[in-house]
């Protein structure tokens, strides 16, 4: 029963993890394209702008395997550049073959960043989006694209980001300490007091990426922050920052805020603009939401306020990795702030 | 959609894992004390042998929270010693305290291979088993604490261990290949051809741990070693080996081996002993199976024979983790040989 024995055990999450990846190449990609939320809001957004696609050129920007290239050419494009780093291309060449658009797909492997086009574009699509809109994002890299490459007034799909915050009360925190409290009933120990020690050791700083149920929700989610792709700049990305305000729906112990975004495609013609949201009260995707748990629950009634101020910013170790810092007050209480960042899995956080 | 910005997507357990990571030395403890299969046999086996325990010293090897010490003192065991190594000793102190056992159990922080007992004991009590049972177990530690702390004739629980092996047929493998031909009815695109490359990068030499559902399992299991825990030494333990032979239950494609434990606890002056199986036709423990796939799925019939032979030995990297090595024939085919370790996360394999 020695822990350190016991580690590995609980990581059936990791062994899946493992064997997963010598196969990642292929979860990757299998996971994006079976999002049918994400799948199928890029290949509607793609048909709603044939007349803007149809005879025209197209970069798509870190293509994959291609599906959306094949989208933009199914739309009648001209031509499209299927631009992609990584050897996840060569998967990309033979799938257009298979769907003989070789003629109007040119899968091209490279980054946006080095590779030459023989044309600029009136189009550009990317699905860029990463955990919490920014984390690990190629975010950077569209609009490195879209400088270099897309003629002036071209289309941008998806051509806006929000990002949204709303308190959550997580169950599964406060159901896990009191777990403790049953030991005696089941086995005739008394352990309660583990959960006492439990509590000191769950306050972290990490981003936890999951699915928040929307029962869990507390109260309207507030937008925070607004990106235009037509327009923001790489500068402007290295701090993504808002106010928010919330109010409680109603009596609930607030532990964590949870973060989301949605992207925006124009739909030229159409009453209304097509949404890929990935709010908790929407559909799930594979983007799930981001966590952001508190050191300790704050009771809250209706119409609590809970203000503040998010930021996002990228980490000092790491440009492609996302911090968010969260200034809060809910109610009476005084304000208080906190970072959290994805945790990167290095030998040093291995042997905790 | 570049795989190298999504790699963490898929990560969801990845980021469990690390949420909890900071909690992990209550998340292990939680996990095995809610195991109630693991449990209620430790404590079943414990109060069964009470005539043995009551009025006598008793040695928990690796003692965690302490629940097991806690068991002896219930069972009337005069003296426990609870040796366990890492910080979580501290926990146990308190528990002990909480549960007024104080004067029996008395918590020794430090190995059982350093710790100096000021006398030997009647019993022995450890839960010591790893993933496929020895896979970072105790075991080593369990023996040299019998050899030097067990008065002759004295009692260990559990007291034996033997391992399993099955042919099964899983599933999510096949299924997960056969995504590639259902994304053309989905979205208009033929991704057919990706299914070959993924049967491609499929092929691994990790053990997995999941939970094998019992109608996956295609033959009775076979037991190919058998370990006394009164007599077995730590020179036996560097190659755990022996043949085995199954019998397809039916028509049914083998495209891995499931290996598995059980450990025996003695039951004196009752008509039998008491088993703690992690069979996959028996209720789940935290141990699950470990899941050892084949390159490729191999057709058998009613009654095709499987045979062959399996060795489990240290890893030459690091003497706490096991490889599993299977030479095996299934029906006319040539026989093979696979081996099979659960990878360590390095740095290298998060840039894979």
């Amino acid at each position: 029963m020695s822990h350190a024995g016991k580690k590995r055990k609980l990581d059936k999450s990791r062994q899946d993890r493992l064997y997963f990846d010598s196969y990642s190449d292929v979860t990757i990609h299998e996971e994006m394209i079976a999002d049918h939320v994400r799948t199928n809001a890029y290949r509607t957004a793609i048909f709603r702008n044939t007349e803007l696609i149809r005879g025209r050129a197209v970069l798509d920007v870190g293509a994959g395997t291609g599906v959306l290239s094949i989208f933009c050419a199914q739309a009648g494009a001209r031509r499209v550049f299927a631009v992609e780093a990584c050897s996840i291309a060569e998967q990309a060449e033979e799938i257009v073959k298979h769907n003989k658009v070789e003629d109007i797909v040119q899968v091209i492997r490279g980054t946006v960043e080095t590779v030459d086009l023989p044309e600029k574009v009136e189009v550009i699509v990317s699905e860029w989006m990463g955990y919490a809109l920014l984390h690990e994002s190629m975010l950077n890299s569209v609009l490195y694209a879209r400088d270099k490459w897309l003629k002036p007034g071209g289309l941008i799909l998806p051509s806006r980001a929000e990002l949204y915050i709303t308190p959550i009360s997580d169950p599964v925190v406060e159901d896990r300490l009191f777990f403790w409290y049953t030991v005696k009933d089941q086995y005739g120990v008394d352990m309660s007091c583990m959960s006492d020690f439990a509590r000191k050791c769950i306050k972290n700083t990490d981003i936890t990426v999951s699915s928040v149920a929307v029962e869990d929700v507390l109260s309207h989610p507030a937008r925070f922050a607004e990106l235009d792709l037509n327009s923001v700049t790489v500068e402007e990305l290295r701090s993504v920052k808002g106010p928010f305000r919330c109010e409680s729906f109603g009596s609930a112990a607030v532990n964590a805020f949870c973060v989301y975004f949605t992207v925006t495609f124009p739909c030229p013609g159409l009453p209304q603009t097509l949404v890929l949201s990935t709010s908790p009260s929407k559909p799930e995707t594979h983007w799930k939401q981001a966590v952001l748990y508190l050191d300790s629950p704050v009771e809250v009634v209706q119409d609590t306020p809970v203000t503040g101020e998010v930021r996002m910013y990228p980490s000092e170790d790491s440009a492609r990795h996302i911090c968010i810092h969260v200034d809060y007050t809910i109610g009476q209480q005084k304000t208080q702030s906190k970072t959290f960042s994805i945790p990167d899995w290095t030998p040093d956080t291995q042997s905790l």
